[in-house]
């Protein structure tokens, strides 16, 4: 880590608590503002007036209004690496582990397209302009895919011959239109039959 | 086919081969506009000015805008699945058909992005909207996929049990990301290592 690290704004809270504290809150208060006027048509100034804080002092704690919309897509998007996470620890076999992964995560981000949808449009620009939050979530699955394919290896369910990273890359790849927020909008139809058959397909390639 | 068939406007030039050219005129005129001032921007009162005919007489072989832009779409599309066509033809196994049938349809459609982005952008549009060209393109590389699968079951390199339609299904939605100009221009930068890591995938998923 350089010298300058510790003069640059970062999350990790300083300052002490009240500072996490107040991030916070600044994130909460706009995520429900987000959620009611969508992010687009929101400025920081519309934000500071809705919450009751100076623009100034939002400008403390976030360098920009995208600095606020990654922290909201990165708060989503590690819930459903999480719930994701629980979901696999539960699951008997790798196989199992590979399918419950998928039906999960595709689930939970379809249900944030109909219920939040401000929030899932948020997510739609993160991963379509490729903001942090977006390129950390995809780094996210590929460590979950990866852990999978070991333990498959290990019990001897899945081959051993192809190079781990190329596999997790592929299928993480060969799931994206379900796993990204942007495609996923327009093949909403077709979950969850197709995933699955595209999961089964998967499951078969990695067959010793 | 119904009675009234034959008094409903269609593209198979019923007032002989005059009412073909001019159709194909209007969409080449078009295709130009297009291109350079863009589909969202251009009205078919624009249009009407800038090819020299009269609003009305377009009207008389398009319903509508959307109609000139879906015969554009027809056209690019139509190409690319005719490549991909000539370039399996070509190929001396089902394993080399798929490869070169996705190489060759990735390849072709981000030349499109990068060489006549406007038209690239009606794609997008057509896809994202599912407008018939774009579900005619997704039935067409179902199709060319079934045929190099039945292929590869008659020759014996790919498995026979799983259901055709399932896999057919399977494969192009795992190579979804890169085959929809919605989604491929999110992901120009992992073309080619990602999509020829997914088909080798595939490839295993199809192992006898």
């Amino acid at each position: 880590m350089s010298d300058t690290a510790n003069d640059m704004p970062n999350d990790a809270g300083q300052r002490g608590p009240t500072e996490h504290a107040i991030r916070d809150q600044i994130v909460a208060a706009a995520n429900e503002h987000f959620s009611r006027y969508g992010y687009g048509k929101t400025t920081v100034s519309d934000l500071a007036t809705a919450i009751g804080f100076s623009k100034a002092y939002i400008y403390k704690f976030f360098d920009s209004k995208q600095a606020i919309g990654e922290a909201i897509c990165a708060a989503s998007l590690t819930s459903i690496v999480r719930h994701a996470e629980e979901v696999i620890a539960d699951a008997k076999t790798p196989t199992e582990q590979m399918r419950r992964m998928f039906s999960t995560i595709i689930a939970d981000t379809t249900r944030l397209a109909f219920t939040d949808r401000k929030v899932y449009d948020l997510a739609v620009t993160a991963c379509a302009e490729r903001w942090p939050p977006a390129a950390a979530y995809l780094e996210s699955l590929h460590e979950l895919v990866a852990r999978i394919v070991m333990d498959g290896r290990r019990t001897g369910e899945f081959e051993r011959k192809t190079a781990l990273d190329e596999i997790s890359r592929a299928i993480v790849g060969a799931m994206l239109t379900f796993l990204s927020p942007v495609s996923l909008q327009y093949n909403l139809d077709d979950v969850p039959r197709l995933p699955n058959e595209m999961v089964a397909m998967i499951l078969r390639s990695l067959s010793p």
